[in-house]
């Protein structure tokens, strides 16, 4: 029997057959050919039976799994018609090289052109081109590739780590938890594992290597544990468990129609984050109170050209409507850092998470801003509109832009464009300077939210997508808690509310010193937001001050989480 | 009359002839020549003479600045004996191109590839490359370039900027200024004049293209402004100031054996910031105190492999000698960042700045800190050693940094070789995490040093190199303000001094603040010291306290900086 422990960052019992996602080895040897138009005829037909085998992944995609994941697939396709690379590797075959050291030259040479350009975008296209080589020299050399999108029953993938491209293949009717060697809590495995509701363990280190293909698998997305080859003991053991978190996920259900408020009556928000008007669907399902971010910067993103204002208007109208009244937060374009978009050619920069980003850009590129206030002020008559600016560091920034909002609001007004009465102009504190000072934010911002992504990023000074240093992303550091009290504390001194929408807003460790804290709205993906209702309905936020005063005194982040852990469990 | 207002960088004023450093336009179009043997002639040639022309330049300076400055030169003189870049040149013109094409063409090539490789090392190769190619296009076209090698009179250097390799070359007897198009305060120009202890002015946006070459310059380096053709009663004002200037660094003078002391009798130290050896001599001919901050890290910078145990105890012993017991803070390893080791092959990061750097290669690759560490503790003998630890955000890597150095205390007096008792271990406060949590800090520390470079662009999230957001780099933000507050006041609860070693602490508008927030020691460049202490000798640390509570109620760095320097200007 074999048992590995990882990081558990997605919740829930899985017990299936392994899929092992192994990358077979495909070693290139330089040979001399004689025949070169059979090499090349052999060439021909391995890029041919490659492309009907992606046109057919691609052609079944669009149904399954829907039009934005074929296009990576389509984008495959367009590598395999590319001229320049099939002529230069004709050529190779010329110079009598065989067809895959020919392959392998020429794609190299194009991975590492496009990897040294450092670039998100072209390095996406180097990570496309390696895929793409892949697949024909397994054709040229008669290797078979594991194919995700032939899965057809239900199976743990466990991998090494899984890329954007396997991905857009799976079948999410079959996969029912992920196991990868390794990753973080951030990482894009457990951030699709969430969003699929399905358990994740990642950080195992050495789980692609050590567990067969299609051997039996158990794993537990909240203990981090794995487990192949179980004894009937331990299978009835997870059974057992598996059901009960069935149960507790129907059980959970209930809280969709529940007020969120916590066991002494004390009543909070609890909020959905959006990217796309499709996501509100799903916070509504879980009965959430509202949207406490719409990331609105992907309105800008995978197109050619600024949207239009009628275009935004458009959708943020639609976003209101559809919430019926509840409230929607939603932040003003936040490009820059690590979010590309090619058609702005903002600068190359040697730092972007400390670089031109969000409301730097629309300070200074103002019109792109106004078009977005207007597009926001104009839909604000169709529901309860709250504009919050992000990346605001002084209060001259956030005056400046809550002077053009302002500005924009009177030219509409002279046009006879009503705005709403209701509005609310507030902010993100997600840099350290805004946390320290809020006090002063409040005073002039009709809220604050807390954006804890980027708050803890900046606070430890660690990269949070740079796996050297992530073990600096601590939530629960006592600097961290201590930013959080003092941006809650000061926004409650004059009267405003402050919500999070961080990952730490949904997280089960930091809800109860959350809600100790005062934090006004919980904003969250949409499948946390029944387990904090239910957690919150569970606490009281009177019985929490003692624990919250003694959190206080605590030294390391790894401190907080033991105590609030064994807290949890004593409740 | 032409009168231009820059960003004031380096005190001081000058009265010269403007040396205007303008890149003559060198416009190459491509021809077909005829004679390929005689156009090769052409090329060869003007390698030659570009060869004996940097040949010059380099001996003269080995004399003058220094053979580290020469050493640039070097590079450009292999550069030129290149056997791939000139081979390539050649085939071109055997192309028929005419040879300042096949010039541009190569050179073009190279300059990319190294730029795209995005790595401080390769793009300093890139703007080498361009500094040798610019000069054997001009040697090829008949241009003269402008040399600042040959100077030989009083001149302020009028440039768009100035470059590593430029001022490398300048005769520091006849450069009595700097005035610049772009810049700010942390620029290599601004740098670089207070390092000279001439006046600087940065930013004036047109300087290069307005100021006629030759013309007499009058240049404020407090005020920022640059005047052109000014009247004669202008320029007998700026003489008067000049003298009273001169007259006043006379007077400063005095200070170097003054003690460090307010005027009403509360004592400090005011210490200098070393990055070799050498620097020692400036700082205490200044009457410094000590040195507060040894940057270690360029022990291991410029070199091919890392500095041995005995190399490093050399150096150490040397300066604790050369101190006769006045106090030594040395920084261990601060590298990363911005600071490249290229022999340690540290990972290439997306926010270098966020990332793998300083303490945190330490705590993960031990032998190299632990031999720094012998190397240190070993030197403690020889005077007042006080070890700090750069980049602490968490209590867990203060700890084990902290343990790992009396581990290998523990270690050498096994070995007989005594540790001084008198030994102090600190840490630099630079992360935002260890200001907020200071208190916690300084029960297990002897010391704390501020270092404000990093801890301002990290509370404002805002790299400092970074020209588009460098406007946030703002060490009056409140924020700012209260993080200090914070440490001195956390570190004195539990009596331990806290010192200050960024550019803050030499700075004017910041020594009132700092002196009546109660902080103990002021590391700054030499050419700050005596100034710093004239300063503090005029301020009384109890008439500053309600001056400081006023201070603590203003919102926005402007309103700190203006206040203070009315309050200066009232006292």
């Amino acid at each position: 029997m074999l048992e590995l422990q990882g990081i558990a960052v997605s919740s829930g019992i899985a017990i299936a057959k392994a899929y092992c996602l192994v990358e077979p080895e495909l070693p290139v040897e330089k040979m001399e050919i004689e025949n070169i138009d059979a090499e090349i005829a052999r060439l021909n037909e391995t890029i041919i039976k490659t492309k009907s085998v992606l046109e057919t992944i691609r052609n079944g995609m669009t149904d399954t799994v829907g039009e934005e994941q074929a296009a990576i697939i389509s984008a495959h396709l367009l590598i395999l018609e590319d001229p320049e690379m099939i002529a230069s590797m004709k050529d190779k075959i010329k110079q009598h090289a065989n067809a895959e050291y020919a392959l392998k030259e020429v794609t190299d040479t194009f991975v590492q052109l496009f990897e040294s350009m450092d670039n998100a975008y072209m390095q996406e296209r180097a990570a496309d081109i390696k895929d793409v080589a892949k697949r024909l020299l397994a054709g040229l050399m008669n290797v078979e590739l594991p194919d995700v999108s032939l899965i057809s029953s239900e199976v743990i993938i466990v991998a090494e780590d899984l890329t954007p491209s396997m991905t857009a293949q799976l079948d999410t009717r079959f996969v029912k938890g992920f196991v990868t060697d390794i990753g973080g809590k951030t990482s894009h495995t457990a951030i699709l594992a969430r969003a699929m509701g399905i358990p994740a363990i990642v950080g195992t280190k050495t789980a692609s290597k050590s567990i067969p293909h299609c051997s039996m698998l158990i794993m537990d997305g909240d203990s981090g544990i794995v487990l192949e080859g179980a004894t009937e003991e331990q299978q009835q053991h997870y059974r057992a468990l598996q059901r009960e978190f069935k149960l507790q996920n129907e059980s959970l259900q209930k809280f969709s129609s529940l007020p969120s408020r916590s066991a002494d009556g004390h009543s909070v928000e609890i909020v959905g984050n959006i990217s796309k008007i499709e996501d509100i669907d799903s916070i509504l399902t879980n009965g959430g109170d509202g949207i406490g971010l719409f990331r609105t910067e992907f309105l800008y993103m995978d197109r050619d050209e600024l949207p239009t204002e009628d275009e935004q208007y458009d959708v943020y109208k639609s976003v209101l409507t559809k919430l019926e009244g509840k409230p929607a937060v939603v932040r003003t374009l936040d490009i820059g850092g690590d979010k590309e978009v090619p058609y702005l050619s903002l600068p190359h920069e040697s730092n972007p998470f400390l670089g031109y980003r969000a409301i730097r850009i629309c300070l200074n590129q103002q019109a792109i801003f106004r078009t977005q206030l207007r597009a926001l002020l104009r839909a604000s008559n169709y529901g309860d509109l709250r504009i919050m600016f992000p990346m605001i560091a002084t209060l001259e920034e956030f005056r400046e832009a809550k002077e053009i909002l302002l500005d924009v609001k009177q030219q509409l007004e002279t046009e006879g464009i009503p705005v709403s009465e209701k509005l609310q102009i507030g902010m993100m504190i997600e840099i350290p300077s805004a946390a320290i000072i809020a006090d002063l934010f409040a005073q002039e911002a009709d809220f604050l939210s807390i954006g804890t992504n980027d708050l803890i990023q900046y606070t430890l000074a660690a990269d949070r997508m740079n796996e050297s240093v992530s073990y600096l992303y601590q939530p629960y550091h006592p600097a961290v808690l201590r930013l959080i009290k003092t941006v809650i504390d000061g926004a409650h001194l004059h009267g405003k509310w402050v919500g999070m929408c961080g990952e730490m807003a949904g997280d089960t460790t930091a809800i109860p010193i959350l809600l100790g804290l005062g934090l006004d709205e919980f904003s969250m993906s949409s499948s946390s937001i029944l387990s904090a209702r239910r957690q919150i309905a569970q606490l009281s936020k009177e019985k929490l001050a003692t624990h919250i005063e003694h959190i206080f005194t605590l030294r390391t982040s790894s401190e907080v989480e033991q105590y609030v852990k064994t807290m949890l469990m004593e409740m």
